[in-house]
This record gives C-alpha cells, structure tokens and sequence, in this order.
C-alpha cells in the first residue's frame, strides 16, 4: 500500500528537458563578460534554469528542511557527543541559535525542523513539523535499524514536507539538513554497501571521536552490515537495516523535488547518504540536484563520486544541520541573478570579444 | 617625496596582535556545534576577530574598489576585446550592469568605481571616483609601462581611496576589483619577476584568447621582462616597468588596509599581481588578506602559493572586477555571524561532546 505511494513517486520523476540549453547558454553569452569567465556561476544559473525549462525562472525562495532522528546504534559509543543532543539542538533549532540558523539567515533562507525520529516527546512544541516515526531507530548492530514499513513510511514524510514547501508555499530550492548524534555510522553503513567499499574506507571521525572509538565505530559497522546481510539491488532493504528516519526522510526529499521539478541543494555526508538511497532507487533524481560542498568526512567524497556531483564547495565543513547546504543556495541564487540582471554588450554599448576561445 | 609618503605609510603596517588569540578560540568552541566542525568559516571568524583585536568584532562593512586602467601593451594584441571595452565597461559598472555589481549587490556590498589609468576622457561623469594617473600605461614591450613617479603617484591613489573607505565611511572589509583589457599580460610579467617563474609558467588565456594569441602573448611578456631590465630586488622599479595603474591602485590599497588594521579580499589573478606587489614591499601586508577564490589563471596559484595563501573558493571565475572576492566577503560576514550570532551550550542547555578529539 504505502509501498505502491512509493513507487507512484518514482514513477513521475523524469529527467530534465534540455531542448532550450542553446538559448539559455546564449542567453549567458551575451551578457557583459568574457564566455564562461563566471565558472560555475554559470553552470549554475544554466542548472536553475533548465530545472524550470524557461529563460526566466522564478525568484529564488529558500528553505532548509532539517531532519531529527536518533540512532539506537549510539548504545555502541560511536559518538563523542550523549544521545540527549538530538532533542537538544532541535530546540536550539526551533530557537534560532545553531549554526543552521545563523547562515541560513545570512543568505535568507527559512529553516524548517522536522521530528522524524527523535528518542524525546516533544508535545505541541510549536514550530516544530511532527513526523516522527518511532522514538529513534533500533540499533542496526543487533538487528534491524528500521522495518521496510518504517523507512517508507520515513521517506513520504520527508517528501510530505518538500511538497508542501514546494507546491503550497512556493519554494523553489530546497537544501536538505539533518542533525542526529551518531548518524555518520549508518551515512558510513548505506555508503559502504550502495558503493561496494569498505566499511573502513567511508567511515570517518563524525563530530570528533578518537582512535579507539574511531576503530569501534568500524567493527560497529562490519558487523551492522554482516548480521543484517542488506540485499544491494533493494535499495529499501538496505536503507531499513543500515539507515536511519532522517537519512530517509532527505532521501524522500530529493525524491519529492524531482517529481516536483524543483532543484535540491544537498549537504554533507548523511545528506548524501538520503541522496545516494533516492539515486539508488532513481537515477534521474541526479539532474535536479547540486552537491553543496565536499565534507571532511571521507566518505562523503565517494558518495559525490559514485553519483557524478562535483561539490561547490571545499571549506572542511563537517557539521552537518544543512549548513554546506545553505552557503551553496546563496551561490545558486548569485548565479540566477547573473542570468538574470547582467547587462547585455547591446544594452551596455560594450564592444563584444573574438568569438573563439 | 612621493616616496617618502609611500615609506611612512609602509613603516606603520605591523603584524596583527594575536594576543587575543585563545579567547576567540575558546569562544568559538563553547558554541553549540562540534569543535572546529564549521571549518574555514571558524578561520575567517578568527581572522575577523584578530583583524579588529576583540572578541566583539563590527559588524561587516563591505566594499569592493574597481581599479579601472588601460595598458599600452594592448597594441600587441594580447586580448580577445579591444581596449575600448576598458572605458564602455567603467561606464557599465556605474549603470549596475556588470557582473560586480550584481554580485556586489548580492552580498550587500557596495561598489566603488575609480579611473586611475583609462584611455578616455569622462569629464566630471557622477558617481565615478577619478584618480587618472596617465590615459594608459606605455607599451611594455617597448618601453617601461609607468614612469617610478607614476606608479608611486598610483599606489598612493589606491590607498587614498581605500583610506577614504574606511576612515571616513567605515568599512570593515575591502575587496579588491579591477578592469583593464589586456591587463592578464602585466599581472603575468610581474608575476614572473617577483616569483621568478619563466613567463610561460604564469601566463594564462586571460578573457579566451586563441592558441596563436597566447603563444605571442608568452613572447611579448618575454620581451618587456628582457627591455626593462626589472629589479627583482626594488618592487616599485618591477611594478613602473613591467605593471599597470589597477595593479598600482590595489598595491597601495592592500598596503592601506593593512595599515589601518582593516581586512581586504583579494580576488583573482591581476588582483593578486597588485597584493603581490604590497607583499613584496611589505611581507606583513599578509596578515590583512584573505584570498577569495583560485582563479583559472595559472599564474594564480602562483601567486598565492608565494605569498602563502590558501584560496577559499574554487568556482573556475576568470572575470576579475572583484566577482570572487565579493563572494568571498560573504563568507568572512558568515564567520563573523557565526562567532557572534550561535548559541552557546550553556545558553542553550546542550551536553557538551568528549573534549578530545
């Protein structure tokens, strides 16, 4: 049943439509600069477009959706912060005082906080979107971190959430974000299988563990990935068994904005890891998004590469909350204005250069 | 006794006081993230910080200078534009059509025009900040590109202009920006000399020229470096014969931020042809830069890596005026919201992560 939901979504998704690539590549030739001297601007303002298919799109309007969930593998010790900070930082969320907040209202995005699996009763907490699944995953080391029930049902609430900021409130790019203490061990567990790697070669040092813990946080995950014994060609099975409510969700997200033709700015490592899923279950998710910045985690690199995404951006970000995410919007946003309110030579009277090069 | 104005001005640069140094990192750790987990953004909050020595840094001020000269070294045909592109482009910045004007006006920063060197007469046009030193600098491949009293006379102009800037109105960060068709072929030659390169090594396509162009553009660079005879060991005497006025004008502007204890954002490669000047003359200059972006000219790396900058965007610009450098001030004000703006974990009753790591 919600299955079938499922497959209905995946089913509208289609790649973009590059029959006026030409005219906005021309549109970009004119203005009043060397060809292509904007680098990736340019890329940029073309990507926007073509996600709309017109010369002109639309204003930007900008929402981070950030996605809460606890982990029950954090019994493992594989973070160096208690499982209490998920909750935590959902009110410092909600109050505007985390790093998500501050740089999403430098670039004048909307933040928006999901419950979608936080081991806390939130009540009525105002400002705060319930979606939550269960009270945390179960920890993936033992059994199971999700039933296929639950990760599906993950995924339509994130996607839930995207088409409301998209279809009723106008939003016309997305940036995922996520917050979870211990989440990097199942991003780590979902990349290591949907990219065929080993668990130590995607695995990093998350919010700052040790070497000892670093070296459990391994173990944690071979042994995740050897009891629940994921099949690769169900992208499902393995975002059940290894994932977690809020890689889910980003992954019903990115689903939800290439159905809707809206573009989808991804963050770091766990955000790529709900990317990966949706590119796994649908690879033409892929032209409706751009890949924010590469993290510190090393995984995060082989998430980018298997997908083909160059990252924006390189600043040894590995917070997480979208903040990668955001940054990139804003350079999203610079490179519509290039498109759209540059002079062009004949207006400028500016005297056009040799057409080669 | 120019000169003499140029030295005193030299003598107060000092090192930033790093005094203060621990307490902006303790700051910065006790805010409700991982430490260190915002990477780079932390590094520009620091340098912010240090800049204005306080833990409670103004609020940004942003501006970015565009150097506008002409290069007699355009009879050469070093350039895909003609020169008068020079002069309709000054004009187009002061209508708000060119790329730094939109980008500017994307991060909130304003744009000062000022014609220190181009080849046309504007009379009293508004809004332009005329500082001409000559209608050109002379053909360097023939003959030294300024006079020593010239290119004095164009350092002392740029850093009047910037002192004006943030002295007078305020500004807390100064970008650098420029325009000078074919002024890729000074930024090269002055490059080559003061990191002793072959011109080969540091010479680039500039705005798109074609193959042939390059090859005589390598030669013509080669040529004014073998007629002039620059000292390596006199910056001034490498910069009148080998620069141009722009080059002049963003060596006395970085000369004049750092003096006044204020940060500037050097963009691309003629900007930093201009910073490497400054730093010649004074290594301390350093302390004041941040390097925006890694351009596509080669010879920017160059430059970067001899002054020992490490660039925080990669976005394959190539357009100068100041483009990179205004997105780079966007991310220094995100640091800067960052150190002043997050919550810390007492305020916002967050568990605190293991001190290591």
């Amino acid at each position: 049943m919600i299955e079938q939901r499922l497959k209905d979504l995946i089913k509208t998704i289609k790649p973009i439509d590059r029959a006026i690539e030409d005219k906005i590549q021309n549109k970009l030739d004119n203005l009043t600069k060397p060809r292509g001297s904007l680098g990736r601007l340019e890329e940029l303002a073309k990507h926007y477009a073509l996600v709309f298919n017109t010369l002109n799109p639309p204003v930007p309007k900008k929402v981070v959706l950030v996605f809460a969930g606890d982990h029950g593998v954090s019994d493992e010790g594989v973070s160096a912060f208690p499982k209490e900070v998920t909750h935590q930082m959902v009110l410092n969320f909600l109050a505007g005082g985390a790093g998500i907040n501050v740089l999403a209202r430098h670039v004048g995005a909307d933040v928006r906080v999901i419950d979608i699996g936080v081991d806390h009763d939130f009540r009525s907490l105002p400002g705060l979107i319930h979606k939550k699944i269960a009270r945390g995953t179960k920890n993936m080391a033992k059994e199971p971190a999700m039933s296929r029930e639950e990760a599906i049902k993950a995924i339509l609430a994130g996607a839930d959430v995207a088409l409301e900021a998209i279809q009723r409130d106008g939003c016309t790019m997305l940036a995922t974000g996520e917050m979870g203490i211990a989440n990097t061990t199942p991003a780590s567990a979902v990349t290591a299988v949907f990219c065929s790697k080993p668990a130590s070669y995607v695995t990093g040092k998350g919010t700052g563990i040790g070497d000892a813990a670093f070296k459990k946080k391994v173990e944690v995950i071979e042994r995740a990935i050897a009891i629940n014994e994921p099949d690769v060609s169900d992208p499902l099975d393995v975002l059940s068994k290894l994932g977690g409510f809020e890689i889910a969700g980003i992954c019903g997200m990115v689903l939800a904005a290439a159905a809707s033709k809206c573009l989808v700015v991804i963050d770091g490592f766990i955000s790529s890891a709900g990317a990966l899923t949706a590119y796994c279950l649908c690879p033409e998710v892929k032209d409706y998004i751009v890949a924010a910045h590469r993290s510190v985690e090393c995984g995060h690199k082989v998430q980018l590469d298997f997908m083909g995404l160059r990252p924006l951006l390189d600043l040894d970000l590995r917070l997480g909350e979208g903040t990668g995410a955001v940054l990139a919007m804003s350079l999203v946003e610079a490179g519509y204005k290039v498109l759209t309110e540059m002079a062009t030579f004949e207006d400028a009277n500016v005297a056009e250069g040799e057409k080669a090069g």
